[in-house]
């Protein structure tokens, strides 16, 4: 019998032999790939954590103590370990299990997380409020190498010093970021792997275990000896030196009877520590393993196919920017882009392919990110940052200080607004049109479709103020709304899709399609209700109030949540009318149908619009409800 | 004649001796002194780096060279120097000169800025536009410690390896942050400090000279070389040698002549270098060195005083907080406090010094601020964390994943809420509504006086939710509005402070004080409108939204932008009951009287509220417009 299906719960782990748990991590890690195939998800990095994740199982007690995954994709082995085995098969889906730690899941899920670099900063509250409450549970923290170059998270280092109690930080080196490694920490945590042999890594964890300061002893004198006893050709520890955090390892993090004698040891110290640990992405699955870049998040896929994954699907409109930035690049040398860490989930890829030299990786540093573009802006270039929209919020300061204030023509490729799917709440990006077009000087275009993409990328590159481009996790429309869309992008300027009617359904971005299907459906009915499409958030098309000032029925369609978003701005400039020309009430109303105020759990992308009424079915009910 | 009156621009400096840029320096220093004291502003950082200044202005031609100043509040003497010495006395006064770089004002001026951390990254991007250009501009950063432990910075350093040319990053070490130093990095700049003598420090620059390397040599081999010459017992280029950063110093930020080689020697560098330099806040003007952290930022005061400064003024709405926090500290074990380098600014000093095991200073780093935050309310903490409203945009992404998502009581304290006056765009809290009110489960309190700033503070300790409270830089109102607002503050719910009418006047904050105001004068004039305290800028009062519906005209003020900001919130509810009752149109209209879609610039606050409509005599104006 698989020892799997012994595991109802970490304790179940604290009697195995470690041969035992070493079968364990391979049909744990069979459980994975099989799952992913199915499912889609994170696959590379999750195979590479199971023997950490046994090991820290096997030691600590999760329920009292605390275990923060950075990022959270590569929790799978720790789901499985902790009760929700069964549920594994229905990852990522609708009232299945979340990609991501999730304390509505499991009480071994401290933090809903997503985003990188939060883990060491959340840890330090932690452990600070452990402190205050002078309680004892164990706090733990693994991060990766992509993670921990993160401006928050060297912020949260800077600042363990407050911490005077245990606190293990577990760096997670996979030697690879989502893409390269980009960056001065990254290229030197490269280089210290390469001048160490697997002998060398042996020699260490040996060291560390004799040498390890037990409880009783002045930690600090135990310390500096230890460090002595440690010295390397290129040690990575003067990288946490000046930080003044004690640092263990490179250790092999596959050798699980390792890492268990490991953390036990490292339980007893009574200050924050590194841990640095050696792993490899994609460990166990062969295809997986030889191109881990490939399998870092995945669709489904054949576990014993060639490699090549699943037919390529439907173009989507990362699909679109793609292509549309390479054509313009090439007209236009002023053009360079820049992402954080994901020249293949923005789309970039062929872009650096044919501008080595124009596109920027700065790793998962989205504030950097944006502030380097103005700095190129105000060189005269025409920077295009492409980071997803819910990552963007982390340069919301940047975008107001040095791109808004400054009036400097950054271009903002925002692919994933809106709801993304299967990934859920850490990853929708529902606030954009909200913490946007609250900045002067910004434009917010929201194409519908493959044409007004590329329309909006021209009119940016063309433009002298900063721009942002809004767009979904989703194919580009076929059929009629391509055709419907031809017209060049004039900012402010909306554009009719479908004429006529004292109700008009306004649409902004793809989501329009609903639009125009419900006013075919009413018109069947013989009811006519006119569609336009609104691709600005920011200005807004002043002819929109004319209507309202007409006394029209404006329903608004937007993905994007209700506070904040376009019909908010819709509302707004009517308002503006009604004290600028307050003879001229505007008798018009708006109805909105938007995200509304609560988190959105994953499912699939359809089925969260329709969620909140952007389905043609709800708008044709909303329609004739307005009638009765 | 003073040499002062002889420098039209920085060219003049160009054939000065060393012996007359000294005097000059004196002279800058004293003018600094004498118009500080007048207008208020930041004085010590000023003194510190006058020499600076001057020596980098002989060197450099910052017309064609860049020369950014991180948080900018350290430009006063650029700004002498750079032909703005006539408008020099009209500091942070409407019309005069704004008390932070500006490009509007200046060419000297590549960026307006005013939070900290961002000038290596604008550098950086700076750096690789010339590079893509191939232009050979020179591109200066002068950063201090206090900013350079902000992650952004840390991001830019990670990424200074995509310059392949010169940039020279001159860290200015004035041994102290804004407040008492804080951090790993701090502490260990402030240890290198100690174990220099100044004989050191002049070795040091000596040796730099000497072995800079030359054009033509390889620059590798040279710069090892060189490091080779600079063993110190401790030396600070560790903490920049895993960035593979090249480091010179530390050298004396107050010998012009020797500043002046130096810059002239490392202009030659092809690659991107720190110099580490000495400076002392408050240099040369005996009460600012003696107490640097009183005059970093200072109202105007007497120069020949003992000083104690300028009488305390009014209560302000810091002063109400300063003393609420402590009080409710001494109930509830539960509260502790974060700031960001602002213990003085948010009121926490009386609140650190009654529990200074209570009180957490990250320094110049908001977003681990939150975080840390989010960590502690998880272990059952009452979190109060203090940031101005501008500085707490760098935290949306942490308010966002760490405290909306996950629903933990945090408190956030939001002073400088609103227009603060002669500090100007970079600092005003105009965005605060929007970025917060689209996050669910956060609850966002505007209290009008200190009963209602004290009572919001109690409501969210008792909350279990994460609660914002948002106040501006103002005193709290006298007379009237106290007792009008004595009820208990209840989430969601507003204060009739004055009944009746078909108008009614909605104000959020305490700028409800105007409504108040007009309201009387229009009682005189023999018309009845009503004011409301709006309170709650989430949830809404469903109540308004009723006043909506029964055709009632609501005037609403707040001190926002118009975009996304309470008006808007109301507009949506509206909206909203729209759909969710389609057969009873809402009938009532807002006019909303709020900060238009520009910057504003620096003036007393007062003027800037008037230029939005928030006065007595606006709003009457607008109300008798509506009767004709």
């Amino acid at each position: 019998m698989p020892i799997l299906e012994s595991i109802s719960g970490p304790a179940d782990l604290k009697t195995l032999s470690v041969e035992q748990l070493r079968r364990l991590a391979d049909q744990i890690r069979d459980l994975i790939t099989s799952t992913v195939s199915q499912s889609g998800g994170h696959l590379a990095s999750n195979l590479g954590v199971v023997e950490t994740t046994i090991a820290l199982h096997v030691v600590f007690d999760f329920l009292t103590d605390r275990l923060l995954w950075d990022v959270g994709h590569q929790c799978y082995a720790h789901k499985i370990l902790t009760g929700r085995k069964e549920l594994f098969s229905r990852l990522r889906q609708q009232d299945g299990l979340s990609g991501f730690p999730s304390p509505q899941e499991s009480a071994y899920d401290p933090f809903a997380v997503g985003h990188a670099g939060t883990s060491i900063a959340t840890a330090l509250g932690m452990a600070l409020g452990a402190q205050h409450k002078k309680t004892t549970e164990k706090i733990v923290v693994v991060v990766g190498d992509a993670s921990i170059v993160n401006g928050l998270s060297f912020e949260a280092l800077n600042n363990l010093g407050l911490v005077k109690r245990q606190l293990l930080i577990l760096l997670n080196d996979n030697s690879m970021a989502i893409d390269i490694t980009q960056g001065a920490i990254a290229k030197f945590l490269a280089h210290v792997r390469l001048s160490h042999t697997y002998e060398d890594i042996r020699r260490t964890t040996r060291r560390i275990l004799e040498h390890m300061p037990l409880i009783g002893k002045p930690m600090e004198d135990a310390l500096e000896k230890f460090k002595k006893t440690l010295r390397m050709q290129v040690s990575p520890s003067r990288l946490f030196e000046s930080l003044n955090i004690p640092y263990f390892g490179p250790v092999d993090g596959h050798d699980i009877g390792a890492l268990i004698e490991l953390f036990r040891a490292m339980n007893h110290l009574d200050t924050p520590a590194i841990l640095h640990v050696y792993t490899k992405k994609g460990h166990g699955f062969e295809p997986a393993d030889a191109n881990p870049r490939k399998y870092h998040s995945t669709g489904p896929f054949e576990i014993n196919g060639n490699g090549e994954g699943a037919p390529k699907g439907e173009r989507t409109f990362t699909d679109a920017f793609a292509d549309a930035i390479v054509d313009l690049a090439q007209q236009d040398s002023r053009i360079v882009a820049i992402t954080a860490a994901m020249p293949d989930g923005t789309g970039l890829v062929p872009f650096r392919e044919q501008f080595p030299d124009r596109c920027f990786d700065v790793g998962i540093a989205e504030s950097v990110a944006v502030d380097m573009a103005a700095g190129m802006a105000k060189q005269g270039l025409r920077p295009v940052v492409c980071i997803y929209s819910t990552f963007l919020q982390r340069s919301f300061d940047q975008i107001f200080q040095e791109v808004s204030l400054q009036d400097l023509p950054v271009i903002f490729c925002i692919d994933r607004a809106g709801v993304v799917g299967s990934d859920g709440p850490t990853h929708h990006g529902l606030y954009d049109i909200g913490y946007l077009r609250m900045l002067p000087n910004l434009i917010v275009a929201c194409p519908a479709s493959e044409a007004e993409l590329r329309s909006a990328l021209e009119m940016a590159v063309g433009s002298e103020h900063p721009v942002a481009i809004r767009y979904p996790k989703e194919n580009v429309p076929n059929g009629q709304l391509e055709p419907l869309t031809a017209a060049p992008m004039v900012a402010g300027k909306s554009v009719t899709l479908r004429p006529g009617g004292e109700i008009v359904l306004v649409g902004i971005g793809p989501v329009v399609i609903h639009a125009l299907r419900a006013a075919e459906q009413l018109a069947e009915k013989g009811m006519e209700v006119g569609v336009i499409g609104a691709r600005f958030a920011k200005p807004i098309d002043a002819s929109l109030i004319d209507l309202l000032e007409q006394g029209k029925t404006l329903i608004v369609l937007e993905d994007h949540t209700i506070a904040a978003g376009f019909a908010s701005a819709l509302l707004e400039q009517g308002a503006l009318r009604n004290v600028s020309q307050p003879g001229r009430a505007v008798k018009g109303r708006i109805l909105p149908l938007a995200c509304p105020d609560v988190f959105i759990p994953a499912g699939t992308r359809n089925h969260q619009l329709a969620g909140f009424g952007l389905s043609a079915e709800k708008i044709v009910e909303l329609v004739l409800s307005l009638r009765s």
